[in-house]
């Protein structure tokens, strides 16, 4: 049996604790690891400050076989890892001429010379072998103390990347034989989460050992994912794709997917799929229905356009909803919806017309149509379906949510063909 | 002399371990603490684990003042940051009968009835006090012990900001006097950091010790943040002033902004001033322009509305586009950009009309028109004004950073009146 390999992970950094950086290279490194079944056990964060640095280098060794750190190695005084580094492992300073010799040669490219603090780079702690920084000045350090290792790299994105995809990660891969962990992720849309838990109860408390669950909740939509260890990788498939199977069977008409995409994405596959294409008539999603739709590579393929009338007299003047109607029955009603979809499929051409009517909120609503009403509806050759909606949020929340809502309606409709 | 109070944030949750979930809810903490004067001393990351998230609490309890926990909230299984704290702080459980009363009557709204999983929300520990939750169902809960204050919130991010909006930040601000920290943001767009900076750097010189300078680089905005600490209030939003003062006579045309409102909040508070309508006729930007107008509340008052017509037929049909126009110049044209501007603004009855043409991205790039090619212009009834970039980011960036640019076109404008 392999013994898991554990790894934490330091971010070091002012800006990140006043909040004007958000803090993502942790999350990269965090599914990198994961590949590679290195278990990430904690993450912190903590100040340019020497006390606290070495303070959370020591808790991580007591924790981690590995522990990755990013920040701080920039040329100014605050920046402070790599004299945190020599202290910790009671190491002189030397300079890298090798390190010298490139950042010299990176300046000459760019016609410039090479000032005090930028030379001071190639100053380096003894104890460390170099990695190298193919993107930016500070060269990366790489630490090893009683099978345990330490790798300082810089805060800048894509000169952390860079040494981790060099360097670190398959350096890691050839030391650590991990166990394998493969993670299956399942997409439902339209079922709260708390249903879904119940619905799926019997079959959570007959998971194999090998398996773990967790939920994902997001807005209207939960993210399940099954988490397989063990040794034997082509087995744990096998458990895995039996699960995923009986989930189907569960609840499959809740599952949108179980791959990367998202659910707007999923829409576009399907459409293109059946060769259909599609127009969207927005009101209270104000263009955001559209936006999901065309933020897909290729949607030119099946999406035809939107139009967003957002007010009274353009859904009947432009779109050609009848005055009536809406006089009637209000431009939130199921009347109006109906019309806004079917109009917008024969105006724009499209196989599948798709229409939102609502009140986003915070202001606007009524006794009898309060905020976060939305009637959404489907119309096609054959018929219009409609579907009303109560929800409440805030306003971001409850167009993202509607937005979302409408693309459940055209992925059921087409999953059923 | 106030002395400092402390912050410790920890985040609970294996999902942001994996790197399936970026942690953007401590970031948004952080700032929010940051403004009343609080500092983050830390931020830790843990397991759905009982041992890590009780060891976690005791380190953070050693630490701060005001320790913050999002995540582990949710009713299933997996979520176990109720249980821990109420073994942390030794406290039996019983049922909040108003907070069940929400519950039912959130539930019933929707036509739905609580089971299980969902009335057990309504179990708390004794020993806190209820944060109320208004968009879920997870309640927050609030500790004391020897003078810390430990708060739990949900990790969902509308629930979590509500609750600190609502409860924790104003009894935060009640209960901690802190040294005075004023902050003063300066919001430019359309000039690059590195020649912003260059311009500024005499000024930046000469900035009064109690005021320090950061540069926050966003797509293509970069703001300025100015924080003033020290003892003296009025003294200090006197000098804050002075200092905004000398920018905006150094680069004020790039300002657009010194309080919390987006760009497109911006463009919206100008129209309403100047009791303007707009309409978008989108290509390239597929909705995401009208989707930052709309995502203002009461946007209704000077956004008229958008068309998305994405294919050519669209746009001579529906917009009114002539057709040799695109034939002779191609739809990523200056020609087809100003019809299109000029149509909508008709079409839709509005005061001004904009609109996009271009290549997004990855694919549909020629060596004449690269991917990040985009056409923008804006019409009024005097004039169409034009503009054309040339963006060499991922497709999301690129529409993000294009529609902004319309939206700068629109202040630009609006200034000048």
């Amino acid at each position: 049996m392999q013994k898991n390999i554990y790894a934490e992970l330091i971010s070091i950094g002012d800006e990140i604790l006043y909040g004007q950086t958000l803090d993502t290279n942790s999350h990269w490194i965090s599914g990198e690891l994961d590949k590679l079944g290195i278990r990430v056990k904690r993450k912190v964060t903590v100040a340019d400050t020497e006390s606290v640095i070495l303070e959370a280098i020591a808790e991580a060794e007591v924790n981690a076989d590995i522990i990755l750190i990013t920040g701080g190695l920039g040329p100014t005084k605050d920046d402070l890892t790599k004299p945190c580094l020599a202290k910790y492992f009671n190491s002189e300073m030397y300079v890298d001429q090798q390190v010298l010799a490139e950042l010299k040669e990176r300046f000459a490219r760019r016609g410039r010379e090479l000032n005090a603090l930028n030379s001071g780079q190639a100053e380096l702690p003894k104890k460390c072998k170099v990695v190298h920084n193919k993107y930016g000045t500070a060269p990366g350090m790489w630490f090893e103390k009683d099978e345990k290792i330490l790798v300082s790299m810089p805060g800048v994105p894509s000169e952390m990347k860079y040494m981790m995809e060099d360097t670190v990660l398959p350096e890691l891969k050839k030391r650590f034989s991990t166990p394998v962990l493969i993670h299956q992720m399942v997409k439902t849309v339209g079922i709260p989460e708390s249903i879904l838990a119940e619905k799926l109860e019997d079959w959570e408390n007959s998971l194999p050992g090998e398996i773990k669950l967790a939920y994902l909740p997001g807005l209207n939509q939960v993210k399940l994912r099954l988490t397989a260890s063990g040794e034997d990788k082509v087995h744990l498939q096998q458990l895995l794709e039996a699960e995923v199977n009986k989930l189907y069977k569960q609840v499959g008409k809740y599952i949108y997917g179980t791959d990367e995409g998202n659910l707007a994405q999923k829409v576009g596959a399907l459409l293109k799929k059946h060769g259909l294409t599609i127009a969207c008539a927005e009101s209270c999603t104000g263009g955001h229905l559209s936006q999901l739709l065309t933020a897909n590579s290729g949607s030119s393929e099946y999406y035809r356009g939107s139009i967003v009338p957002y007010h009274n007299e353009l859904k009947i003047n432009l779109l050609g909803v009848k005055s009536e109607t809406i006089e009637q029955n209000g431009a939130v009603s199921e009347a109006t919806v109906i019309e806004m979809a079917e109009k917008v499929r024969k105006l724009f051409g499209a196989d599948i017309g798709v229409a939102t009517s609502g009140i986003a909120g915070p202001t606007g609503g009524t006794e009898e149509k309060p905020v976060g009403t939305v009637w959404v509806a489907l119309a096609d050759e054959h018929e219009t379906q409609t579907k009303l909606f109560n929800f409440s949020f805030d306003r971001e929340s409850n167009i993202d949510i509607a937005a979302n809502s409408v693309l459940n309606l055209v992925r059921k409709k087409l999953s059923s063909k």
